[in-house]
């Protein structure tokens, strides 16, 4: 396989980034290509602009999505995305590896996603879903937290990680169509031990090394929708 | 009532961009104060770092959220932060005015909420949900999209808006403690013609003129949770 880590965080020597060296290793020893975008030591630019277009289609208004297709398309794209996307053409699995902030990714890496899953290449029309660009990749999402999993069951204080991740794990990442893999959590990372997180690390590197028994997250199929993204068929309440 | 915009999109033209300006004028006319942060204008800096402390408590290793709480309290937060936190402290509305990217925010204003909404100040320990730091401020997403509303119906492709939207309207937000109004949605703004994106900006200016007659989502209750956040009242499945 060949594996992109997509990496963020503000300290080289955080437990997230042991976590992104750990993975890198495993997948690296069990004969697997990667790479590593460290978006921090990158000086990643999270900025979706009229910038990140050589030329464009239309100088007077942006239509961000609209100028990215002709972008791609006319090898137009600014150099930093044009990098990142080959990355991403490149890649059999993608893993996102950060600290959650506000149950989200950090700012520099949403402008990641914000800029490189360019429109025409990895969406548009009825692509997405299961109809998606990236069909055939997985993405993983490897996130540190400080919370507790007690806080994240049904009847937590927080509800499910997995509904409160929705717009990354099935909004993003699922519509363009990528096998999403359940979420790798590292539950309350700054209160832990040493043991503790050599143990998180240990199934980490245990789970990479066994993603292809997984069963990707259920998102919807385009087959059930009408043209007009309507369901085929209306079940009662 | 002090209100605070805080705006990002790419393109100054855009109808996003007028929703904003009828927002500003609306309140203003209607008597109420306005400031806005304009994120692209500003060339706001959305990666949260080291640079944000004018010192750290720590120079070996960063923890974010602590040295925001250290620099918050002896005066050292970089001073783009310090400006909006201000402004965040004056407002009793604060309006989130954006197009959605990737069911979220663009990552300029994810970039804002990361380092403006800081540790200590606006949250933490067991000050979050209702007992935030925001307590006593509303907020309003108000947001454009693509897409149309069947599509966000209970048995629609994406299934509800709001649970797309969970990680901002509960996890930061309600987190925060602000009263989180329904979202104000601009649909299928690229497609509709000028009379109704007219209407859409009188319903808006309607909408704003009456939020005081508004219930605010509702979300999880501090009283109902223990010390180490396990529910008090254990429900049967």
């Amino acid at each position: 396989m060949n594996v992109l880590i997509v990496h963020a965080h503000p300290e080289s020597g955080s437990f997230t980034t042991a976590m992104r060296d750990a993975a890198a290793q495993t997948l690296l020893e069990a004969g697997h290509d990667v790479r590593i975008s460290d978006l921090y030591e990158m000086h990643f630019n999270p900025i979706a602009s009229a910038d990140d277009f050589l030329e464009r289609a239309n100088d007077e208004y942006l239509v961000y999505a609209l100028e990215q297709r002709h972008a791609d398309a006319n090898g137009l794209l600014a150099s930093d995305i044009k990098a990142e996307l080959d990355k991403v053409v490149w890649a059999d699995l993608i893993i996102f590896s950060f600290p959650i902030y506000w149950f989200s990714m950090p700012g520099i890496m949403k402008g990641w996603v914000d800029r490189v899953f360019v429109s025409g290449r990895c969406y548009g029309g009825m692509r997405f879903y299961d109809r998606g660009g990236m069909k055939g990749k997985k993405a993983l999402v490897a996130l540190t937290l400080g919370g507790q999993p007690h806080m994240f069951e049904a009847d937590g204080i927080h509800g499910p990680l997995t509904d409160m991740l929705r717009h990354l794990l099935r909004g993003t990442l699922g519509y363009l169509g990528f096998d999403v893999l359940q979420p790798f959590v590292g539950w309350h990372v700054p209160y832990i031990s040493e043991d503790a997180r050599s143990a998180v690390l240990d199934n980490y590197r245990a789970r990479l090394l066994a993603l292809d028994s997984e069963q990707p997250m259920d998102f919807p199929s385009l087959n059930d929708f009408d043209q007009f993204l309507r369901p085929k068929v209306h079940q009662s309440a």
